[in-house]
């Protein structure tokens, strides 16, 4: 969630450990509603930015699945200010759905005085104005399964019911050592605390690419949760972790197997088409100031390798199972070609 | 020189440009002598970092010459304090042969309260205990020409008289472009001077590959000034500019000529065996808090890769000309292997 990282003034520097806070509003979207929050088309409003890796898990299930008519979308200003995540890239500054600045305001409708960090992805109640959600676990998963009725015709099964188990646990080691991992390494505070981090993003990369070495996807022959999840770090590496969060044993480019599986996936639709590298550049360089005080973005890394040949299809694979790939993306949410070559 | 670059309290990070100041003191040591400097087998003590690029030059130029000798050394810790460079290395802290604590304190038998910054590499003379230059740019054109009757048997000509002006040339553009460049992106204080910065870094490097591409050396068919300036910045490129400094276009691995040529070097006596990763890195990222507040060193970038095979022989080339290679490094100079691996 696009919130501890050290924008909005949410997170303290101190000599502490950095910890990730679990979200606060974890209410359920669900097909019966059981908690208020019946799955209805149009009735709710997806807030993310694209700079932050928890948030762009929703992006890639909601083009995935197809349901950008259902669930519409608000993007904020990857650079937030001591308000946190903020509308200015929308006319006037205003999210034209909900005609909120902040996104804050959608947290205090649901609680008054809120006094907690404002993270993103947020599902908002249209109506109501009231923030549902922030559960950056959870939110994905009931895209894929609870919110099964309004996918497109041909959407993929990214939670299949038979590989659960496994995706729950891959998950769960890829959180901890991968997704959080780069954050841990690079707000860690001392060197113990950083060399622990580091060790284990490295230690579980490798792991992964041999599990990758033969296998297209990480469980079963199918694109899945488990993949999202992976991808969306792995398509920050170079750009942002590799030096902003000192996670340099080698950069993504130097993993064969790593650097053509994210290159597989960013090339599928619905992946590559909700990456904006300035969005994710420019947020950690400038908002960061704790451990980038001049602010400066670098020119770095030459982007262009993203669209170059995978041959991962030679290890056959289904990347949307029985279905099928998701369509253009959507007028007014197209994203930038990777940065300057 | 190892001054300006954020340690010791020697460099504003105020709202300036980054600019390299000149050697305030630049006698130089000379076959007769004219500036009451003669060259002479034990006057001298050479005080180095093993992390300054600076400094590293006279290293190598020592080596290769066969000056060791003649012309003593003495490393200094590569975190300076608050006095700036300082021989915590040494039993008790003190230089054995100078029998000091702090270089600055040869600075100030110089010239009573110095009031400037104290750098590496300096030329102490061992009598007096005073300073005699920290001409950076200078120290190794001497040591190469001044030098020449303690030059040990077979010692290559590094400055040779018909190529000067060529080598020369490409000094200055290396220079600026490369060896300062690096500085003045990592000190940047707005986006503009670091851009560039940073795109008259990579350009140069372009350019350069372009000239190494079917050359073994920069000028001629032999090892020169020229190449031992731009190898200790390239050697330093991975572990610390890429990251630190945000030259990140590309690693030097990446680039295939240059990484080829840096290893090259690097495997050849006199220049890998005067390289102390351990030093470079935690100088660097412990000094230099205004961009790296943590203090943290990062734990890469693998450096196994120094030591593979770089086939540039088969481009010709005589590393020598018509002089060999030194011999082993003298005893209690040695560097440790390349870091973790």
């Amino acid at each position: 969630m696009g919130r501890d990282d050290g924008g909005g003034g949410n997170r303290s520097y101190g000599r502490k450990k950095f910890k990730r806070s679990r979200a606060h509003f974890a209410d359920r979207i669900t097909a019966d509603g059981r908690d208020g929050w019946p799955v209805e088309a149009g009735r709710y409003r997806l807030v993310v930015s694209r700079a932050c890796p928890w948030a762009s898990r929703a992006l890639v299930s909601r083009r995935l699945l197809g349901l950008e008519d259902a669930l519409s979308l608000a993007v904020t200003d990857p650079l937030q200010d001591d308000r946190s995540w903020r509308f200015t890239l929308d006319p006037d500054g205003r999210d034209p759905v909900l005609g909120i600045r902040y996104l804050s305001e959608a947290y205090d409708r649901r609680e008054t005085d809120y006094p907690g960090g404002v993270s993103v992805p947020a599902v908002v109640d249209v109506e109501s104005g009231a923030l549902v959600t922030n559960d950056y676990q959870q939110i994905t998963l009931d895209l894929a399964t609870e919110w099964a009725a309004l996918h497109r015709e041909g959407a993929p099964d990214l939670y299949p019911r038979a590989r659960r188990d496994e995706i729950d646990a891959l998950a769960e080691d890829v959180f901890q050592d991968v997704n959080n991992g780069v954050y841990r390494a690079g707000f860690a505070t001392d060197q113990e605390e950083y060399e622990a981090a580091c060790t284990a993003l490295f230690r579980r990369l490798e792991l992964l690419a041999g599990r990758l070495e033969r296998q297209r996807y990480l469980v079963g022959d199918t694109i899945t949760e488990a993949d999202i999840r992976l991808f969306t770090t792995l398509v920050r590496f170079d750009a942002v972790y590799h030096g902003h969060f000192k996670c340099n044993r080698w950069k993504l480019t130097e993993n064969r197997v790593l650097w053509a599986y994210a290159r597989d996936l960013y090339q599928t639709p619905g992946f590559g088409d909700t990456v904006d590298f300035d969005h994710i550049k420019r947020h950690y360089y400038q908002v960061h100031t704790g451990i980038n005080p001049s602010g400066i973005v670098p020119l770095g890394p030459d982007l262009s390798g993203w669209t170059a040949p995978h041959h991962r299809a030679e290890l056959g694979g289904r990347p949307f199972g029985d279905g099928t790939p998701p369509g253009p993306v959507r007028a007014g949410e197209e994203v930038p070609a990777p940065g300057r070559p």
